[in-house]
């Protein structure tokens, strides 16, 4: 027999989108339960404790200069930053050739160097038109909708390393290809999250700054604010409208509520089963809506020994299968953690190989950037983001040609009493932790509207 | 407590593709349960009876040349077929111009005939290309699966009309406009059905013939063979793998089996719960494949006026929301159905409006096309598929862009004991009722192979 609760409003979804909304609506002096089908908070954000104290996240981690929101909440939670390890060069890798260079401009052929100068600008000022509310109804968005980011990478940059830097831009930004989704969800992103150089910059960047102790201590306080609110262990199977309020269900619970806020993927989002069945523009908004694919890889050495290299531990490749790496030692200086990620094509080749040979290829991507001190690491942690039953894939959703000017408006557009947060669902930083908690604030403000019009049930 | 059923093999869905994978299995021998979601058998092939004794189809209903399985099919079963009406002339209409036409070719600007002549040629011609069995080892296929089919039309017609025409074959065909898939998927989709010719035409083409007493006896005589194997009212809520078995569960029934065949949609494939969960390949595959949107209408008339006037009752505009018509009219002649299609975009939008508004849309069109007497049927059948909790979306899934190159594989690739079937994993007459069937006869025999392998549970 399903325990009955009942309550004003159920949020679903134990991450940061559905921990803000539940925040913000306590705040408001109403009653929440929050269902997590995980046994643990934080979604997309997860610590992993590892020996000698040194922890490492394996998703969300970075906090950069804009992200306001978590900023804030961090403050007060008193987690701390600190600098991401930014002191020395970085290593840009074409093939068999590799070079060194300090700050965000490689030292690359000027005729590469030009080329991929003039199309970032021009991508850039593209993408300043999209209005982050409605990128649909931007003057171009049929145009820019129609077509790939790919597309555009091949009309746009006429050196194939001015193109291979970005597809190396969608694989550490979106964890996707450029061909998986639309040049108007490329400059949505790019706008929501304040440009190229924001999104991929370390100083002054998204990538700037990281949380003492591992971000996922953010919604670890937050689901101890919230207490006996939170309800691990309960994956949602269905949700009922009954007009005047909703019924969430689970295997175990069976909650009565006035409304409800789901804070989970939109491709998650679409698989619950809802009584009635919703309408046609969010089902097949969902349908249409995948998840990046992510490997996210931090592996442990005695030592940051690229530091004595005079490295940054910041690495890019146009080969992978590792395209992206960044120093992830603890501040405590005890070891030294490289964070190495497979995305996209990467990280879908990868799902299919043994845990040994997908160390065995990361691996040998780090011989290659680091040198052979590389291959022996004390430890090598991995999660596939993908395979996480309850995400199914990372960073965030994309959204392929033809879905924002055809379905956008649904992303966020309630539905009788359902309301829907999440990190997609944001205009600023959208797919960040920051995006996130700002779709948590949004939705519960919609829900608050909403019960203040709607009269109690009796 | 729910019902406990041991079994051979269940089918999930009693579409053309299910109960074809029933039958085979059946024929050899096997026990079968087949669990359906609807109280009815047919998936997306649903007659609809009215006054006077009159059938109208409200999803997939013609027969066409080289679709041999279901006309074999049909001929076994004593379903016989009539031509649909093709004698006179057809419409096409360019905005508020519209011309008359006899046959395939229309009486349209030279230029523009030799525009969409070349197109279609070369179309056709990259279409032989793609391997049916397997789309991504096309020698083009990254080129071709990181563009939009809409990309292609705009590089390769040089006319307005010309790329007007290409997009209404994708209206007509796919159901979605060509900005919604990949070119890869249109090639593969226009070469399993034979070509733009076959695919489109009436005489010599896809639409060629129709089911005396509508398509859905088809799978109403299928059922009636299986008799009590199958359970209406069933939806599937959870696939256990066992290892050595599945446990397939809905809300009644505990179905206890060696093996399963899924043969659903693509997109509800991915709503069910698996346990273990699938692995990261499906799941990302189902996230990316959206069913095409389709409202059909049946608008019934005292009698077919439009024969009076030398027309076949086709017509073909630019312009909507009705893009595409038929003469729908039962073979005793006693009423003139007139079918119109909404689809793509068109579709989208319509599923917003309330019925009356959709009406008025739809008969506005008619009148434009057909004159007058358009404006006052004695009855108005619709069926929006994209809200059929069951199907939500036709005619079929496409691939967007990116799909085919990196999931491909999954689409009919067994995981465990769980088999996929459905008209989205054929390889010939993908989409169609011919496809499903094929796909059925496929899975069944996977699931034979493998059975004939594994040893019994003891």
């Amino acid at each position: 027999m399903a325990e009955r609760i009942e309550t004003d409003v159920v949020v679903v979804g134990a991450g940061l989108a559905g921990l803000s909304a539940a925040q913000a609506l306590v705040a408001a002096g109403r009653d929440v339960v929050v269902v997590e089908a995980r046994d643990r908070v934080g979604g997309r954000v997860v610590n992993r404790e590892l020996d000698h104290g040194v922890v490492v996240e394996m998703g969300g981690q970075w906090i950069g200069p804009t992200q306001n929101r978590i900023a804030r909440l961090a403050a007060d939670l008193g987690v701390e930053t600190f600098p991401t390890f930014n002191d020395g060069d970085n290593i840009l890798r074409f093939g068999e050739t590799q070079g060194r260079y300090k700050g965000a401009i490689p030292r690359i052929n000027p005729v590469v160097l030009a080329d991929i100068g003039r199309a970032q600008a021009r991508f850039d000022k593209l993408a300043r038109r999209v209005p982050l509310e409605a990128p649909w109804s931007a003057a171009q968005a049929e145009q820019w909708d129609s077509q790939t980011f790919e597309t555009w990478i091949r009309r746009n940059c006429r050196t194939s390393k001015g193109k291979d830097l970005l597809r190396l831009y969608s694989a550490a930004v979106f964890a996707a290809e450029p061909a998986d989704y639309s040049l108007l969800h490329a400059l949505f992103y790019t706008n929501s999250g304040g440009g190229v150089d924001r999104l991929t910059g370390t100083a002054d960047g998204a990538q700037q700054d990281r949380f003492v102790g591992g971000s996922q201590r953010i919604p670890l306080l937050m689901a101890d604010e919230l207490g006996a609110r939170v309800r691990l262990a309960q994956p949602v199977r269905r949700i009922t409208d009954r007009g005047a309020g909703v019924t969430v269900l689970t295997d175990q619970l069976e909650l009565e509520a006035r409304a409800v806020v789901v804070a989970i993927p939109p491709t998650l989002a679409g698989r619950l089963v809802y009584e009635p069945a919703l309408p046609p523009w969010r089902d097949q908004l969902t349908q249409a809506v995948p998840a990046g694919a992510v490997i996210k890889c931090n592996v442990v050495y005695e030592t940051p020994f690229w530091r004595e290299d005079g490295l940054t531990g910041q690495a890019t490749g146009n080969e992978g299968p590792v395209k992206i790496t960044f120093d992830n030692s603890p501040p405590s200086g005890v070891r030294g953690v490289m964070l190495a990620f497979l995305e996209g094509a990467h990280a879908r080749r990868a799902a299919r190989m043994t845990p040994a040979e997908r160390r065995e290829a990361v691996l040998g991507s780090l011989v290659r950037y680091f040198g052979p001190q590389a291959a022996k690491p004390l430890d090598f942690q991995e999660l596939d983001w993908s395979a996480e039953e309850w995400t199914r894939g990372c960073y965030g959703a994309h959204l392929p040609t033809g879905v924002w000017t055809q379905y956008g408006p649904a992303l966020r557009e309630p539905v009788g009493c359902i309301h829907w947060a999440g990190t997609e669902t944001a205009t600023v930083w959208n797919g960040y932790m920051d995006g996130a908690l700002q779709s948590g604030d949004r939705a519960a403000a919609e829900v608050l509207q909403c019960l203040s019009i709607r009269p109690e049930e009796s």
